[in-house]
Protein backbone atom coordinates (compact mmCIF):
# COMPACT_ATOMS: atom_id res chain seq x y z
CA UNK A 1 0.00 0.00 0.00
CA UNK A 2 1.21 3.50 -0.89
CA UNK A 3 2.08 5.75 1.84
CA UNK A 4 -0.42 8.00 0.19
CA UNK A 5 -3.29 5.75 0.24
CA UNK A 6 -2.25 4.62 4.21
CA UNK A 7 -2.47 8.86 4.40
CA UNK A 8 -6.03 8.93 3.45
CA UNK A 9 -7.41 6.23 4.35
CA UNK A 10 -10.76 6.38 5.96
CA UNK A 11 -12.45 4.00 7.84
CA UNK A 12 -16.19 3.87 7.72
CA UNK A 13 -18.16 4.34 11.48
CA UNK A 14 -21.19 2.79 12.37
CA UNK A 15 -23.13 5.54 13.19
CA UNK A 16 -21.87 7.14 9.59
CA UNK A 17 -18.85 9.20 8.76
CA UNK A 18 -15.28 8.36 8.72
CA UNK A 19 -12.29 8.00 11.34
CA UNK A 20 -9.19 9.05 9.82
CA UNK A 21 -5.61 9.76 11.40
CA UNK A 22 -3.03 12.00 10.30
CA UNK A 23 -0.03 10.22 9.22
CA UNK A 24 3.76 10.62 9.98
CA UNK A 25 4.87 10.30 6.67
CA UNK A 26 2.79 13.82 5.86
CA UNK A 27 4.15 15.67 8.97
CA UNK A 28 4.54 19.39 8.58
CA UNK A 29 7.37 21.88 10.15
CA UNK A 30 3.82 21.23 13.25
CA UNK A 31 0.75 19.61 12.59
CA UNK A 32 0.35 17.45 8.55
CA UNK A 33 0.71 18.84 5.33
CA UNK A 34 -2.26 21.35 4.04
CA UNK A 35 -2.26 18.69 1.33
CA UNK A 36 -2.82 15.49 2.91
CA UNK A 37 -5.79 17.21 5.21
CA UNK A 38 -7.18 18.80 1.82
CA UNK A 39 -6.74 14.95 0.39
CA UNK A 40 -8.74 13.30 3.20
CA UNK A 41 -11.38 15.94 3.05
CA UNK A 42 -11.64 15.10 -0.68
CA UNK A 43 -11.59 11.62 0.72
CA UNK A 44 -14.39 11.84 2.50
CA UNK A 45 -16.97 12.32 -0.31
CA UNK A 46 -14.83 10.12 -2.57
CA UNK A 47 -16.20 7.36 -0.78
CA UNK A 48 -19.26 8.37 -0.68
CA UNK A 49 -21.49 5.77 -2.16
CA UNK A 50 -23.96 8.54 -3.44
CA UNK A 51 -21.32 9.95 -5.43
CA UNK A 52 -22.14 11.51 -8.60
CA UNK A 53 -19.51 12.08 -11.17
CA UNK A 54 -16.11 13.34 -10.56
CA UNK A 55 -14.48 16.35 -8.44
CA UNK A 56 -14.47 19.53 -10.26
CA UNK A 57 -14.31 22.18 -7.61
CA UNK A 58 -12.46 21.57 -3.71
CA UNK A 59 -12.32 24.48 -1.48
CA UNK A 60 -10.60 23.63 1.86
CA UNK A 61 -10.57 26.01 5.08
CA UNK A 62 -8.41 25.45 7.52
CA UNK A 63 -10.14 26.61 10.59
CA UNK A 64 -7.83 25.28 12.83
CA UNK A 65 -4.56 23.62 13.73
CA UNK A 66 -5.02 19.81 13.46
CA UNK A 67 -3.31 17.89 15.97
CA UNK A 68 -1.37 14.99 14.97
CA UNK A 69 -3.64 11.51 15.67
CA UNK A 70 -7.47 11.02 14.73
CA UNK A 71 -9.96 12.49 13.24
CA UNK A 72 -13.30 12.14 12.40
CA UNK A 73 -14.86 12.75 8.68
CA UNK A 74 -18.36 13.85 7.79
CA UNK A 75 -19.50 14.41 4.27
CA UNK A 76 -23.53 15.64 3.36
CA UNK A 77 -24.55 15.93 -0.21
CA UNK A 78 -25.91 19.79 -0.23
CA UNK A 79 -27.78 19.66 -3.26
CA UNK A 80 -27.93 16.79 -6.08
CA UNK A 81 -28.56 17.80 -9.28
CA UNK A 82 -28.84 15.66 -12.74
CA UNK A 83 -25.66 15.95 -13.54
CA UNK A 84 -23.61 18.24 -10.60
CA UNK A 85 -23.70 17.37 -6.45
CA UNK A 86 -22.60 19.91 -4.44
CA UNK A 87 -20.98 18.79 -0.83
CA UNK A 88 -20.12 20.11 2.47
CA UNK A 89 -17.23 17.84 4.83
CA UNK A 90 -16.12 18.60 8.10
CA UNK A 91 -12.93 16.77 9.89
CA UNK A 92 -13.29 17.01 13.52
CA UNK A 93 -11.00 16.32 16.51
CA UNK A 94 -12.29 16.23 19.88
CA UNK A 95 -15.91 17.46 18.60
CA UNK A 96 -14.51 20.00 17.06
CA UNK A 97 -14.15 21.56 13.35
CA UNK A 98 -10.37 21.33 12.37
CA UNK A 99 -11.17 21.73 8.83
CA UNK A 100 -14.33 22.49 6.61
CA UNK A 101 -14.62 22.04 3.09
CA UNK A 102 -16.79 22.26 -0.04
CA UNK A 103 -16.31 19.83 -3.04
CA UNK A 104 -18.69 20.16 -5.97
CA UNK A 105 -18.67 16.49 -8.27
CA UNK A 106 -19.88 16.27 -11.71
CA UNK A 107 -20.20 13.78 -14.65
CA UNK A 108 -18.56 15.70 -17.70
CA UNK A 109 -19.18 14.94 -21.54
CA UNK A 110 -16.41 15.27 -24.28
CA UNK A 111 -16.81 18.50 -25.59
CA UNK A 112 -15.21 21.30 -27.67
CA UNK A 113 -12.14 21.88 -24.98
CA UNK A 114 -8.55 23.86 -24.84
CA UNK A 115 -6.16 24.78 -22.69
CA UNK A 116 -5.59 29.05 -22.60
CA UNK A 117 -2.76 29.25 -20.11
CA UNK A 118 -0.27 27.04 -21.76
CA UNK A 119 2.38 25.41 -19.75
CA UNK A 120 5.65 27.47 -20.36
CA UNK A 121 8.65 25.69 -22.72
CA UNK A 122 11.05 24.85 -19.89
CA UNK A 123 14.03 22.12 -19.23
CA UNK A 124 12.97 18.74 -18.46
CA UNK A 125 13.54 17.75 -15.04
CA UNK A 126 15.89 15.11 -15.65
CA UNK A 127 18.39 18.05 -16.62
CA UNK A 128 17.67 19.74 -13.21
CA UNK A 129 20.12 19.29 -10.53
CA UNK A 130 18.42 17.49 -7.65
CA UNK A 131 18.41 19.62 -4.23
CA UNK A 132 17.71 18.07 -0.89
CA UNK A 133 15.19 19.84 0.73
CA UNK A 134 15.03 21.36 3.88
CA UNK A 135 15.60 19.05 6.80
CA UNK A 136 12.84 18.73 9.35
CA UNK A 137 9.64 18.34 7.45
CA UNK A 138 8.94 14.98 6.53
CA UNK A 139 6.23 15.54 3.86
CA UNK A 140 8.56 16.64 1.61
CA UNK A 141 10.55 13.60 1.37
CA UNK A 142 6.98 12.31 -0.40
CA UNK A 143 8.03 14.24 -3.15
CA UNK A 144 10.50 14.55 -6.09
CA UNK A 145 11.25 18.50 -6.87
CA UNK A 146 13.24 19.68 -9.51
CA UNK A 147 13.01 23.91 -9.53
CA UNK A 148 13.38 25.33 -12.31
CA UNK A 149 12.46 28.93 -10.54
CA UNK A 150 12.18 29.93 -7.06
CA UNK A 151 13.57 27.09 -4.86
CA UNK A 152 13.76 26.92 -1.18
CA UNK A 153 15.57 29.82 0.23
CA UNK A 154 18.83 29.13 1.37
CA UNK A 155 20.25 32.40 2.91
CA UNK A 156 17.00 34.00 4.90
CA UNK A 157 19.30 37.35 5.48
CA UNK A 158 16.24 39.06 4.61
CA UNK A 159 16.60 39.87 0.92
CA UNK A 160 13.63 40.94 -1.22
CA UNK A 161 12.64 39.52 -4.83
CA UNK A 162 10.16 41.27 -6.44
CA UNK A 163 8.73 38.46 -7.93
CA UNK A 164 7.75 35.05 -5.64
CA UNK A 165 6.94 32.63 -8.42
CA UNK A 166 8.17 29.43 -7.95
CA UNK A 167 8.58 26.83 -10.79
CA UNK A 168 9.36 23.31 -10.56
CA UNK A 169 8.70 19.32 -11.57
CA UNK A 170 6.99 17.56 -9.10
CA UNK A 171 6.02 13.82 -8.77
CA UNK A 172 5.21 11.76 -5.93
CA UNK A 173 8.77 10.00 -4.40
CA UNK A 174 7.61 6.63 -4.57
CA UNK A 175 5.46 5.68 -8.25
CA UNK A 176 2.03 6.40 -7.62
CA UNK A 177 -0.90 7.02 -10.24
CA UNK A 178 -2.36 10.27 -10.28
CA UNK A 179 -6.31 10.47 -8.88
CA UNK A 180 -8.17 13.59 -8.18
CA UNK A 181 -6.92 13.19 -4.01
CA UNK A 182 -2.84 12.86 -5.12
CA UNK A 183 -3.60 16.04 -7.51
CA UNK A 184 -5.22 18.15 -4.61
CA UNK A 185 -2.47 17.32 -2.05
CA UNK A 186 -0.06 18.65 -5.06
CA UNK A 187 -1.79 22.06 -5.41
CA UNK A 188 -0.51 22.74 -1.77
CA UNK A 189 3.10 22.21 -2.46
CA UNK A 190 4.17 25.38 -2.61
CA UNK A 191 5.93 26.80 0.12
CA UNK A 192 4.88 29.80 1.31
CA UNK A 193 5.09 32.82 -1.29
CA UNK A 194 6.26 35.56 1.40
CA UNK A 195 9.48 33.07 2.31
CA UNK A 196 10.14 33.16 -1.68
CA UNK A 197 9.24 37.42 -1.61
CA UNK A 198 11.44 38.13 1.56
CA UNK A 199 13.96 35.66 2.63
CA UNK A 200 12.72 35.93 6.65
CA UNK A 201 11.75 33.28 8.90
CA UNK A 202 7.91 34.36 8.98
CA UNK A 203 5.37 32.55 10.12
CA UNK A 204 3.02 31.50 7.54
CA UNK A 205 -0.09 29.04 7.23
CA UNK A 206 -2.81 28.73 4.42
CA UNK A 207 -6.74 29.70 5.60
CA UNK A 208 -8.48 28.71 2.52
CA UNK A 209 -7.65 26.68 -0.31
CA UNK A 210 -9.33 26.11 -4.13
CA UNK A 211 -8.86 23.78 -6.61
CA UNK A 212 -10.60 23.67 -10.25
CA UNK A 213 -10.17 20.00 -11.36
CA UNK A 214 -9.58 20.23 -15.63
CA UNK A 215 -8.67 16.70 -15.84
CA UNK A 216 -11.12 13.93 -15.43
CA UNK A 217 -9.91 10.29 -13.79
CA UNK A 218 -9.10 9.28 -17.63
CA UNK A 219 -6.83 11.99 -18.39
CA UNK A 220 -5.47 11.39 -14.43
CA UNK A 221 -4.57 7.81 -15.06
CA UNK A 222 -2.69 8.39 -18.44
CA UNK A 223 -0.72 10.93 -17.04
CA UNK A 224 0.10 8.39 -14.71
CA UNK A 225 3.64 8.77 -12.76
CA UNK A 226 4.72 11.39 -14.72
CA UNK A 227 6.49 14.80 -13.74
CA UNK A 228 3.82 17.50 -13.05
CA UNK A 229 5.17 20.91 -13.95
CA UNK A 230 3.97 23.30 -11.46
CA UNK A 231 3.91 26.82 -10.85
CA UNK A 232 2.47 29.02 -7.79
CA UNK A 233 2.68 33.17 -7.77
CA UNK A 234 1.52 35.58 -5.24
CA UNK A 235 -0.70 38.30 -6.73
CA UNK A 236 -0.59 40.91 -3.38
CA UNK A 237 0.67 40.65 0.30
CA UNK A 238 -1.85 42.50 2.95
CA UNK A 239 -2.07 43.11 6.05
CA UNK A 240 -1.16 39.94 7.22
CA UNK A 241 -2.97 37.49 4.19
CA UNK A 242 -1.45 37.06 1.29
CA UNK A 243 -3.31 34.82 -2.09
CA UNK A 244 -1.17 32.83 -4.21
CA UNK A 245 -2.58 31.21 -7.47
CA UNK A 246 -0.92 27.97 -9.11
CA UNK A 247 -1.29 25.77 -11.95
CA UNK A 248 -0.25 22.27 -12.97
CA UNK A 249 -0.06 20.98 -15.90
CA UNK A 250 0.62 17.46 -17.37
CA UNK A 251 4.27 17.16 -19.68
CA UNK A 252 1.82 17.19 -22.67
CA UNK A 253 0.73 20.46 -21.49
CA UNK A 254 -3.06 19.56 -20.40
CA UNK A 255 -3.63 21.64 -17.56
CA UNK A 256 -4.75 19.20 -15.11
CA UNK A 257 -5.73 21.64 -12.22
CA UNK A 258 -5.64 25.80 -11.61
CA UNK A 259 -5.79 26.29 -7.14
CA UNK A 260 -5.70 29.38 -5.45
CA UNK A 261 -5.14 29.42 -1.63
CA UNK A 262 -5.26 32.71 0.67
CA UNK A 263 -2.37 32.35 3.72
CA UNK A 264 -2.20 34.07 7.06
CA UNK A 265 1.46 35.75 7.44
CA UNK A 266 2.80 36.88 10.83
CA UNK A 267 5.02 39.77 9.95
CA UNK B 1 -31.96 53.54 0.04
CA UNK B 2 -29.64 52.01 -2.46
CA UNK B 3 -31.01 49.26 -5.18
CA UNK B 4 -28.05 47.04 -4.09
CA UNK B 5 -28.80 47.64 -0.53
CA UNK B 6 -32.68 46.59 -1.25
CA UNK B 7 -31.13 43.52 -2.86
CA UNK B 8 -29.25 42.13 -0.04
CA UNK B 9 -31.57 42.88 2.67
CA UNK B 10 -31.82 40.26 5.38
CA UNK B 11 -34.54 40.62 7.47
CA UNK B 12 -34.06 38.42 11.22
CA UNK B 13 -36.17 35.73 11.48
CA UNK B 14 -38.03 34.63 15.23
CA UNK B 15 -36.62 31.28 15.40
CA UNK B 16 -32.99 32.57 13.73
CA UNK B 17 -31.90 32.87 10.71
CA UNK B 18 -32.82 35.21 7.61
CA UNK B 19 -35.28 35.92 5.15
CA UNK B 20 -34.12 38.10 1.88
CA UNK B 21 -35.57 38.08 -1.55
CA UNK B 22 -34.35 38.23 -5.01
CA UNK B 23 -34.33 41.88 -6.41
CA UNK B 24 -35.87 42.34 -9.88
CA UNK B 25 -33.09 44.85 -10.40
CA UNK B 26 -30.45 42.18 -9.99
CA UNK B 27 -31.91 39.98 -12.46
CA UNK B 28 -29.90 37.62 -14.99
CA UNK B 29 -31.13 36.25 -17.83
CA UNK B 30 -32.46 33.37 -16.02
CA UNK B 31 -33.20 34.20 -12.09
CA UNK B 32 -30.58 36.19 -10.05
CA UNK B 33 -27.62 37.70 -11.38
CA UNK B 34 -24.62 35.40 -9.08
CA UNK B 35 -22.47 38.18 -7.83
CA UNK B 36 -26.02 39.31 -5.92
CA UNK B 37 -26.51 35.94 -4.82
CA UNK B 38 -22.69 35.70 -3.48
CA UNK B 39 -23.46 39.39 -1.46
CA UNK B 40 -26.71 37.69 -0.07
CA UNK B 41 -24.81 35.06 1.48
CA UNK B 42 -22.10 37.25 2.60
CA UNK B 43 -24.15 39.62 4.05
CA UNK B 44 -26.04 36.92 6.35
CA UNK B 45 -22.14 36.32 8.22
CA UNK B 46 -21.74 40.85 8.14
CA UNK B 47 -25.00 41.11 10.68
CA UNK B 48 -24.01 38.50 12.47
CA UNK B 49 -23.10 39.95 15.79
CA UNK B 50 -20.95 36.86 16.51
CA UNK B 51 -18.13 37.96 13.38
CA UNK B 52 -15.07 38.29 14.19
CA UNK B 53 -13.25 40.95 11.70
CA UNK B 54 -13.68 41.70 8.39
CA UNK B 55 -14.09 39.24 5.25
CA UNK B 56 -10.81 37.71 4.07
CA UNK B 57 -11.99 34.58 1.80
CA UNK B 58 -15.10 33.77 0.56
CA UNK B 59 -16.12 30.85 -1.69
CA UNK B 60 -19.78 30.85 -3.13
CA UNK B 61 -21.11 27.03 -4.44
CA UNK B 62 -24.58 27.62 -6.50
CA UNK B 63 -26.12 24.59 -5.56
CA UNK B 64 -29.08 24.95 -8.18
CA UNK B 65 -30.85 27.87 -10.12
CA UNK B 66 -32.34 30.32 -7.40
CA UNK B 67 -35.83 31.07 -8.29
CA UNK B 68 -37.36 34.92 -8.34
CA UNK B 69 -38.77 34.92 -4.98
CA UNK B 70 -38.05 34.62 -1.12
CA UNK B 71 -35.17 33.20 0.60
CA UNK B 72 -33.92 31.71 3.56
CA UNK B 73 -30.24 32.48 4.79
CA UNK B 74 -28.30 31.01 7.51
CA UNK B 75 -24.98 31.41 9.04
CA UNK B 76 -23.49 29.48 11.33
CA UNK B 77 -19.65 29.75 13.11
CA UNK B 78 -17.80 26.99 12.29
CA UNK B 79 -14.78 27.84 14.56
CA UNK B 80 -13.98 30.92 16.10
CA UNK B 81 -10.23 31.44 16.79
CA UNK B 82 -8.38 34.20 18.18
CA UNK B 83 -8.28 36.21 15.09
CA UNK B 84 -10.06 34.69 12.69
CA UNK B 85 -13.40 32.79 11.97
CA UNK B 86 -14.89 30.18 10.01
CA UNK B 87 -18.50 30.25 8.63
CA UNK B 88 -20.94 28.33 6.42
CA UNK B 89 -23.83 29.83 4.97
CA UNK B 90 -26.79 27.97 3.79
CA UNK B 91 -29.36 29.70 1.38
CA UNK B 92 -32.74 27.33 0.89
CA UNK B 93 -35.90 28.14 -1.32
CA UNK B 94 -38.71 25.48 -0.22
CA UNK B 95 -36.49 24.02 2.31
CA UNK B 96 -33.55 22.86 -0.43
CA UNK B 97 -30.19 24.70 -0.56
CA UNK B 98 -29.89 27.13 -3.67
CA UNK B 99 -26.13 28.23 -2.77
CA UNK B 100 -24.02 27.16 -0.12
CA UNK B 101 -20.68 29.47 1.10
CA UNK B 102 -17.71 29.48 3.51
CA UNK B 103 -16.48 33.01 4.64
CA UNK B 104 -13.56 33.30 6.57
CA UNK B 105 -13.73 36.67 8.24
CA UNK B 106 -10.52 37.88 10.46
CA UNK B 107 -9.06 40.55 11.84
CA UNK B 108 -5.89 42.13 10.47
CA UNK B 109 -2.85 43.99 12.09
CA UNK B 110 -0.70 46.74 9.63
CA UNK B 111 2.11 44.90 8.67
CA UNK B 112 4.62 45.06 5.49
CA UNK B 113 2.37 44.81 2.61
CA UNK B 114 3.34 44.41 -1.85
CA UNK B 115 1.22 44.21 -4.49
CA UNK B 116 2.61 41.82 -6.88
CA UNK B 117 0.44 41.90 -9.71
CA UNK B 118 0.96 44.97 -10.77
CA UNK B 119 -2.71 47.27 -12.15
CA UNK B 120 -1.86 47.21 -16.16
CA UNK B 121 -1.12 50.92 -17.48
CA UNK B 122 -4.14 51.50 -19.15
CA UNK B 123 -6.39 54.53 -20.37
CA UNK B 124 -8.19 56.42 -17.81
CA UNK B 125 -12.47 55.42 -18.13
CA UNK B 126 -12.86 58.91 -19.40
CA UNK B 127 -11.46 58.61 -22.32
CA UNK B 128 -13.15 55.46 -23.57
CA UNK B 129 -17.02 55.17 -25.30
CA UNK B 130 -19.53 53.90 -23.42
CA UNK B 131 -21.03 50.77 -24.84
CA UNK B 132 -24.79 50.19 -24.08
CA UNK B 133 -25.12 47.07 -22.61
CA UNK B 134 -26.92 43.98 -24.27
CA UNK B 135 -30.58 44.10 -23.30
CA UNK B 136 -32.50 42.41 -21.57
CA UNK B 137 -30.59 41.99 -18.73
CA UNK B 138 -31.20 43.86 -15.40
CA UNK B 139 -28.00 43.94 -13.71
CA UNK B 140 -25.85 45.17 -16.27
CA UNK B 141 -27.96 48.49 -15.89
CA UNK B 142 -26.62 48.32 -12.03
CA UNK B 143 -23.01 48.93 -13.57
CA UNK B 144 -21.19 50.99 -15.62
CA UNK B 145 -18.74 49.63 -17.46
CA UNK B 146 -15.85 51.00 -19.84
CA UNK B 147 -14.34 48.10 -21.69
CA UNK B 148 -10.67 48.21 -22.37
CA UNK B 149 -10.50 44.82 -23.97
CA UNK B 150 -12.78 42.24 -24.58
CA UNK B 151 -16.42 43.68 -24.54
CA UNK B 152 -19.56 41.70 -25.25
CA UNK B 153 -19.53 40.44 -28.51
CA UNK B 154 -21.29 41.74 -31.08
CA UNK B 155 -21.16 39.28 -33.70
CA UNK B 156 -22.02 36.16 -32.58
CA UNK B 157 -20.65 34.52 -35.69
CA UNK B 158 -19.09 31.80 -34.12
CA UNK B 159 -15.59 33.43 -34.73
CA UNK B 160 -12.48 31.99 -32.32
CA UNK B 161 -10.36 33.90 -30.24
CA UNK B 162 -6.77 32.60 -29.03
CA UNK B 163 -7.82 34.86 -25.62
CA UNK B 164 -10.18 35.47 -23.33
CA UNK B 165 -9.35 38.49 -21.46
CA UNK B 166 -11.94 41.03 -21.05
CA UNK B 167 -10.51 43.71 -19.24
CA UNK B 168 -12.77 47.61 -18.15
CA UNK B 169 -13.44 49.78 -15.73
CA UNK B 170 -16.68 49.20 -13.87
CA UNK B 171 -18.31 50.64 -10.53
CA UNK B 172 -22.21 51.05 -9.74
CA UNK B 173 -24.40 53.40 -11.88
CA UNK B 174 -25.82 54.87 -9.39
CA UNK B 175 -23.03 55.77 -6.73
CA UNK B 176 -22.65 54.10 -3.49
CA UNK B 177 -19.47 53.61 -1.53
CA UNK B 178 -17.25 50.18 -1.77
CA UNK B 179 -17.93 47.74 0.94
CA UNK B 180 -16.86 43.94 1.02
CA UNK B 181 -20.61 42.57 -0.20
CA UNK B 182 -20.29 45.28 -3.12
CA UNK B 183 -16.96 44.03 -3.91
CA UNK B 184 -18.01 40.39 -3.64
CA UNK B 185 -20.91 41.20 -5.90
CA UNK B 186 -18.22 43.18 -8.12
CA UNK B 187 -15.62 39.94 -8.88
CA UNK B 188 -18.66 38.49 -10.76
CA UNK B 189 -19.50 41.28 -13.79
CA UNK B 190 -17.14 39.18 -16.15
CA UNK B 191 -19.68 38.09 -18.58
CA UNK B 192 -18.92 33.95 -19.62
CA UNK B 193 -15.40 33.22 -21.13
CA UNK B 194 -16.90 31.00 -23.56
CA UNK B 195 -18.36 34.11 -25.27
CA UNK B 196 -15.36 35.57 -25.32
CA UNK B 197 -13.44 32.69 -26.74
CA UNK B 198 -15.57 31.81 -29.30
CA UNK B 199 -18.60 34.07 -29.97
CA UNK B 200 -21.71 31.57 -29.91
CA UNK B 201 -24.85 31.45 -27.54
CA UNK B 202 -22.89 28.39 -25.20
CA UNK B 203 -25.30 28.01 -22.68
CA UNK B 204 -23.08 28.61 -19.88
CA UNK B 205 -23.61 29.10 -15.39
CA UNK B 206 -20.83 29.71 -12.30
CA UNK B 207 -20.81 26.51 -10.23
CA UNK B 208 -18.14 27.83 -7.51
CA UNK B 209 -16.63 31.43 -7.38
CA UNK B 210 -14.14 32.52 -4.69
CA UNK B 211 -13.14 36.20 -3.60
CA UNK B 212 -9.94 36.57 -1.75
CA UNK B 213 -11.00 39.93 0.00
CA UNK B 214 -7.03 42.36 0.10
CA UNK B 215 -8.84 45.31 0.96
CA UNK B 216 -10.48 46.02 4.34
CA UNK B 217 -13.15 48.35 5.20
CA UNK B 218 -10.77 51.23 5.86
CA UNK B 219 -9.29 50.77 1.80
CA UNK B 220 -12.99 50.15 0.67
CA UNK B 221 -13.81 53.59 2.19
CA UNK B 222 -10.94 55.14 0.71
CA UNK B 223 -11.99 53.52 -2.82
CA UNK B 224 -15.68 55.39 -1.95
CA UNK B 225 -16.74 55.04 -5.88
CA UNK B 226 -14.15 55.21 -7.85
CA UNK B 227 -14.26 53.46 -11.14
CA UNK B 228 -12.15 49.80 -10.36
CA UNK B 229 -10.45 48.11 -13.14
CA UNK B 230 -11.47 44.85 -13.67
CA UNK B 231 -10.06 41.69 -15.42
CA UNK B 232 -10.61 38.07 -16.04
CA UNK B 233 -9.32 35.88 -18.51
CA UNK B 234 -9.93 31.82 -18.50
CA UNK B 235 -6.83 29.51 -18.09
CA UNK B 236 -8.56 26.04 -19.79
CA UNK B 237 -11.83 24.98 -21.16
CA UNK B 238 -12.24 21.03 -20.59
CA UNK B 239 -15.33 18.87 -21.09
CA UNK B 240 -17.88 21.08 -20.00
CA UNK B 241 -16.47 23.48 -17.31
CA UNK B 242 -13.75 26.49 -17.53
CA UNK B 243 -12.03 28.33 -14.78
CA UNK B 244 -11.36 32.12 -14.71
CA UNK B 245 -9.45 34.02 -12.95
CA UNK B 246 -9.98 37.73 -11.93
CA UNK B 247 -8.40 40.59 -10.32
CA UNK B 248 -10.19 44.30 -9.31
CA UNK B 249 -7.62 47.34 -8.17
CA UNK B 250 -8.37 50.58 -7.49
CA UNK B 251 -7.74 53.52 -9.96
CA UNK B 252 -4.34 53.91 -7.16
CA UNK B 253 -3.52 50.55 -7.76
CA UNK B 254 -4.31 48.72 -4.91
CA UNK B 255 -5.25 45.11 -5.48
CA UNK B 256 -8.52 45.42 -4.00
CA UNK B 257 -9.55 41.55 -4.47
CA UNK B 258 -8.54 38.46 -6.50
CA UNK B 259 -10.91 36.30 -7.39
CA UNK B 260 -11.52 33.01 -9.18
CA UNK B 261 -14.52 30.53 -10.79
CA UNK B 262 -15.29 27.15 -12.30
CA UNK B 263 -18.26 27.43 -14.74
CA UNK B 264 -20.40 25.11 -16.46
CA UNK B 265 -20.87 25.30 -20.32
CA UNK B 266 -22.78 23.43 -22.99
CA UNK B 267 -21.41 22.75 -26.19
Amino acid sequence: MHVFDEAIRLVAQPGGGWLGHTHPAYGNMVGPFGGITAAQALQAVMLDPARLGEPTALTVNFCAAMQDGPFTAAARAVRTGRSTQHWFVELQQDGQTVTSATVVTAVRREVWSAVEHRMPAVAPPQELPQVPPPRGVAWLSRYEMRFLEGGFPESWNGAEHPDSTSRLWVRDAEPRELDAAALAALCDVFFPRIWRRRERHTPAGTVSMTVYFHADAALLQRTGHAWLLAQARAQAFRNGFFDQTAQLWSPEGDLLASSHQVVYYKD
